[in-house]
């Protein structure tokens, strides 16, 4: 199985090598990992970042599912090219798997960055009085239930390991899914 | 045309009043705009996210195009449920507009929450050392070049309103932007 591998790791100062740990792993359980950053060498374009984006669109197109990292990315939720993906790749009809390393609910990680508190309406609210999604969900319901739905539960660890951004178990799990599942879930193939 | 009409606005206090407008705005247009909240009452069920989950998802299903309000939320990037939803109308081959309310390159959203400064490799990078895409857009590649492929361009205001949540402007130039393209954009039909 070709599996896209989408996420922040890109932006890692060693985006290189986590890249190559991943595809290694997938290796390992007999898929072919596609990492972004596989078609750096075409970047000092000046127009790099249409570049990228197709580069980046062609390999989705390719793959038959997406392992996306959702640990939280500047904020509360995943990184937005990571999300933007992974609801492509719904979109396609392909397998979606992805983790967090990070198990905490939404609710939970906004009110480490901000004062949460509940309305006079009873609605739980952020410092702008903007409504906080309270579901017990690790992040917003659109991509934790496309994952229950279009491909497999998100995975997370039982608490975060002491290096979110470079401990692979969570994704490896979520390599071991790609496997069984791929029989029952043949995606969409054009 | 049917446009599903995403944006973090669900959040607001008036979240009903603003999808009403919205609505209209569209009506205006000859056109029909399906909000998240339309279908509100069934949201009381235990199983609520899920339920809110699938009729969003329906709804994107019944609709031809996307107008996604990408305007930052809880930091420097878009609703990640909105952009969620970008993706996956994106994969379904639908007409793809949206607005940011807030014009500011992604780079300079970043540096407005926190420290950023140049890696001895050259790279800018946030305050946990991961790195800023700075390619002078509002937000990641991915949602803009996105727009500029599957639909039309990002739609901002030259200087940020002064109600980023409730001033409709760049909502209503994006419901224009739906008449005239969509004779040249089919979308996806099944």
């Amino acid at each position: 199985m070709i599996i896209y591998l989408a996420g922040p790791d890109v932006f890692l100062p060693d985006a290189v090598e986590i890249g190559r740990r991943k595809a290694e792993i997938c290796a390992l359980h007999g898929h072919t990992g596609l990492y972004p950053l596989d078609n750096a060498a075409s970047h000092a374009a000046t127009s790099a970042s249409l570049t990228i984006f197709k580069s980046n669109e062609a390999m989705m197109e390719s793959a038959d599912a997406i392992i996306a990292n959702l640990t939280p990315f500047r904020g509360p939720s995943a990184d937005a090219g990571t999300v933007y993906e992974l609801g492509y790749m719904a979109g396609r009809g392909k397998l979606c798997l992805a983790y967090s390393n990070d198990p905490a609910s939404y609710a939970n990680r906004v009110a480490r960055l901000q004062q949460v508190a509940e309305a006079t309406d009873g609605r739980l609210i952020d410092a702008e009085g903007l409504t906080v999604e309270e579901f017990g969900l690790p992040d917003n319901l659109m991509m934790i239930h496309a994952l229950d739905l279009h491909g497999s539960p998100l995975v997370t660890p039982s608490e975060a390991p002491q290096d979110i951004w470079h401990d692979l178990a969570s994704f490896e799990a979520c390599v071991r899914l790609a496997g069984p599942r791929a029989q029952r879930f043949p995606g969409f193939t054009n």
